[in-house]
């Protein structure tokens, strides 16, 4: 049987020395995160999944959900009284609007715990995290009724919301859309159509589901331009707050799911449901963009989350297991074999898992404090820079995380050799989860074309440049430290990489915009090296410090700087090889006809 | 639901471009294989596998394998009827020895239709490639009595056959092992232990199952110089060829798995089982040896086997479904949407999938020609050349063929979008069918110890000069033509990068042997870059060679050449990462103590 222990160390770590938290305790909302508040949202978030959910992660897998016949889903037994104790706990209100009843806190401090909850149980931790991308849209788009309505129940988690984008004939393409809405008499829509691979779309944990329901109104155009956004109940709410009448919307079938079994995953049939629109109509790809970033955020994180769990029980085995003597003779005579843990090229899928772990945890606390600062920085300069490297980075986290999740959880799996393919170990279960979260909210590939198609074109380049300013400035300066020299030159010279990439780009992707596609998911890698040994630089440069000063777990730090050795020698060799890739362009992928493909 | 189509026109130009099969007419064994006959291996058993075992794929996956209170184990729906006309038509029987009832022909025709039956049903395919092993076992190590009692059948198909080595104790380290054998005062001895992960080790194909088990006699050293080898029947053979009594040897459990849910891997308790002596005592190793080198090069194959159907089922879903827009403005302005097949990073990974597929294929078949020619080739020169390749490439062609079929096996997967996680869809069976080659036979960590800690180093490195000097010969004379120059160049770069890590493993092991083990992997992995590459460039020289003849399908070749560019533009340049990552050493890897790995 696996387990799990949430990486508080290393979490408040980060949150120290590539946040620096305290330092920005004078913004709106930093003061609720006081040391201690952050301490025990920590402390007793980690053991709450630890304890509750964790316990639920191998029979939510097993036992997947099921629907009855007149479409009701029933979620894994335990899911149910776990989810009542997640809502009385609060535990979903971290970071929601103090406005709605959250708690207002930093999104540092909630994606700290939304990690460990799903490094606890990912199935179980998508029902509330798919609400909390509804909720993002509800908070900006939402009409002061619609707020006051469906906000307070939703942050509180008593009720669910889901995104509905997905249809049978489209998933990217959004301008293919075919759900109807029909606007009625008293201002509502009569909403029909059907979705499909709705994430929590029908369960048993809520009172009520709030779906946010992407339609085409009549005459709209047949493009992405004409989608409109609509909030659609499962249950109708009464002006008194209270349950009304059941909504046209039905879960036609649950799908069959190569992993994330504990969740629930719907065909949902629109019969002329009540919605209403949310925002203007026609700008609904704007309204979806919200939800998007906030879930491409936690997609990311899901990447994350699975390979941590699967990386603490690869080291329990590799410590556990004794095969085979070490290279240099025998670490342990007096056994009969020595660890796994002596075998170099087991500790090289420790030092991998090790290296990405802590450094995507870093990017992604780093990253929802981007998003924090664009709300709340002081100046208008700083909101607007938090703005753009968020914004740049996004599909960076969410794609590079998730792919690095899944890679870390093979090789996790690897280290428990043919145990590690026998279901009731476990290890082969974070594999199957960690496979969707590549896919689902923008495949990979579609976030690297966000990445090099929008992300770094806009406003004239800017938060690429910004970015590039940053890491090289950081890189400068931290030469001069003999103990992060080597990481700093390795970043450095990444860097060069990833700027001449971006000059390559410029250059050809004009004449022919293929070159730039073809390229797209190296750029899309190389930024990732990029990005994460920038925290893996603030790292070493706080352990270095922290040494010099004598302060903090000596041990601890000294591992950082092995660990940020690791990372300059062995993972950042690779952005030669993509930019060189990149440069490759478009000609030899695009060259051959279909027919020249596979078989024949 | 998915489809299979044997690729009989690249198994055809790698025969003849990188085999060059007639070449080899007057080699005994290749007399068999006339053009007609390996065209009607390819046509028939290409029919063969897609008509019977394909549509098998899917349920033996869903149904899995039973197992009664009794210990017997029942096959999914259709398998026994299949199996029953494999061993009618004699599909296992293509390259068995003629004395025992085999067709004699060269391993390359067998392991060309291994590949068709693996890419049809892996599970499937497994029951009579294991006992391939077996037979090849009993061949070079079995009494003639045990020939004579054991291996026509085994040879038909009639009976079945098994590899017994792991136990819940050891897996790699086979020095662990605790199964005793007894010696019994007719010679024969009494084996009780328990074996695990067997492979095909009961079920209701065959009248009987002959295992080879390794097992310890009394007083052997408690190491792997300590293991003998013996042949077990699962019913006891009386001396005119009828089965006798049921033997000591029970299907304790099957194993729930993430994959090859069609085949039953089971936990054999042996009490008291009668077991008779293969080969000297104590030297089971050599013995176990040469079923193992058989196995990894099946193994290899699978990788190829399951990448090549997952990818043809990317190209055709990637023809149909329409997302999206092309780059360069609509491609089919009168649709909706184009095709995914326009996106580039779509095409990228079809591309990246048909290099690798087409290049395994290229290099499995190479593997089997020099086991061919290691025992047929005319002069002593030529076999020891044959045998140092085979030896030096088999952990290549398992270790690299596997990860590499579990990468494209993905890659598919992605290409369907969320579709790909459903498992109607088929796709993510192939993921979790690649998963277990990567583990089984040795894990490919394993595989890359064999190569840097045996195979480069045995006989003075004489195998890997050899490889050397052909890859750079090849190189070298290739440079002239124009066509194929870039891949020569980028060949003969990546050679370069592959013999500085060598030199530096020689410069650096002797002082600390971690320093190789810690590149293992890497080297691995770098190794493959040559060999497939030296498979691209003789493909590619075919190809350019037809083309200036106008011989052949122009298109067809072509697309060789367009794809030999691929491989040396977007694969190739990993070569320098390679050797940059093993020259980084074992420092930054072996440094950390356990407690610093994971959560704490």
């Amino acid at each position: 049987m696996p387990s799990y222990t949430p990486p508080i160390r290393d979490t408040r770590f980060i949150l120290d020395a590539v946040i620096g938290l305290q330092a920005h305790a004078n913004l709106p909302g930093f003061a609720n995160a006081t040391p201690d508040v952050v301490d025990a949202v920590l402390e007793e978030g980690g053991r709450f999944v630890a304890e509750v959910l964790f316990p639920l992660n191998q029979v939510g897998d097993q036992q997947g959900c099921t629907r009855a016949d007149d479409g009701s889903v029933t979620t894994p037994e335990g899911f149910k009284e776990a989810y009542a104790k997640f809502v009385e706990s609060g535990w979903g209100t971290l970071s929601a609007p103090e406005a709605f009843g959250g708690q207002g806190m930093p999104h540092v401090v909630s994606t700290a715990f939304q990690e460990y909850m799903i490094s606890a149980n990912m199935a179980f931790a998508m029902y509330p995290g798919l609400s909390h991308g509804a909720i993002a849209a509800l908070v900006v788009k939402g009409s002061p009724e619609q707020q006051a309505k469906y906000l307070p129940k939703m942050v509180s988690g008593e009720w669910g919301g889901t995104m509905n984008l997905t249809e049978p004939q489209c998933g990217t393409d959004l301008g293919l859309i075919r759900t109807k809405a029909e606007p009625q008499a008293d201002g509502s829509y009569a909403i029909t159509g059907t979705k499909i691979f709705i994430s929590a779309g029908e369960h048993d944990l809520t009172d009520n589901i709030i779906h946010l329901v992407l339609a085409k109104t009549p005459g709209a155009p047949d493009s992405s331009k004409g989608i409109s956004l609509f909030v659609v109940p499962k249950f109708l709410v009464n002006d008194d707050g209270s349950l009304g009448e059941r909504n046209g919307v039905v879960c036609g079938s649950i799908e069959h799911k190569m992993g994330i079994h504990g969740n629930s995953t719907c065909l949902l049939n629109y019969d002329g449901a009540t919605g209403w629109l949310v925002g203007e109509e026609m700008k609904g790809l704007a309204a979806m963009f919200i939800m998007m970033n906030a879930a491409r955020l936690g997609v990311g994180l899901q990447g994350l989350g699975v390979g941590e769990t699967a990386y603490q029980n690869a080291v329990i085995y590799a410590n556990d297991r004794r095969q085979g003597r070490a290279l240099t003779g025998a670490a342990e005579p007096g056994e009969k074999a020595d660890t796994l843990f002596v075998h170099p090229d087991v500790r090289r899928m420790l030092m991998e898992a090790k290296a990405w772990t802590e450094g995507l945890r870093a990017l992604c606390l780093w990253g929802a404090l981007q998003n924090d600062l664009e709300h709340a920085a002081a100046t208008e300069e700083e909101r607007q820079l938090a703005g753009d490297l968020l914004g740049l980075l996004t599909p960076v986290i969410k794609g590079v995380g998730t792919d690095k999740g899944y890679e870390i959880a093979t090789n996790a799996q690897q280290v428990y050799g043919g145990h590690g393919y026998i279901a009731e170990w476990g290890m082969e279960q974070y594999v199957r989860d960690a496979r969707i979260a590549m896919i689902y909210e923008g495949t990979n590939g579609v976030q690297a074309m966000d990445l090099v198609g929008r992300k770094l074109a806009s406003n004239g380049g800017r938060a690429a440049q910004a970015f590039f300013r940053i890491v090289a400035e950081e890189c400068a300066s931290a030469k001069g430290d003999e103990r992060v020299a080597g990481l700093a030159t390795a970043l450095e010279k990444a860097l060069g990489e990833l700027q001449a990439a971006t000059m390559w780009f410029m250059a050809n992707g004009m004449q022919n915009p293929n070159n730039v596609g073809a390229g797209a998911y190296s750029y899309m890698n190389l930024m990732g090296l990029v990005s994460v040994g920038m925290m893996w630089l603030r790292m070493a440069e706080a352990a270095r410090k922290g040494l010099a000063a004598g302060e903090g777990d000596a041990a601890f730090l000294e591992a950082k700087l092995v660990t940020a050795r690791f990372f300059a020698e062995r993972i950042l060799p690779d952005a030669g090889a993509l930019r060189r890739k990149i440069e490759g362009g478009a000609d030899a992928i695009m060259a051959l006809p279909p027919e020249m493909f596979a078989a024949a």
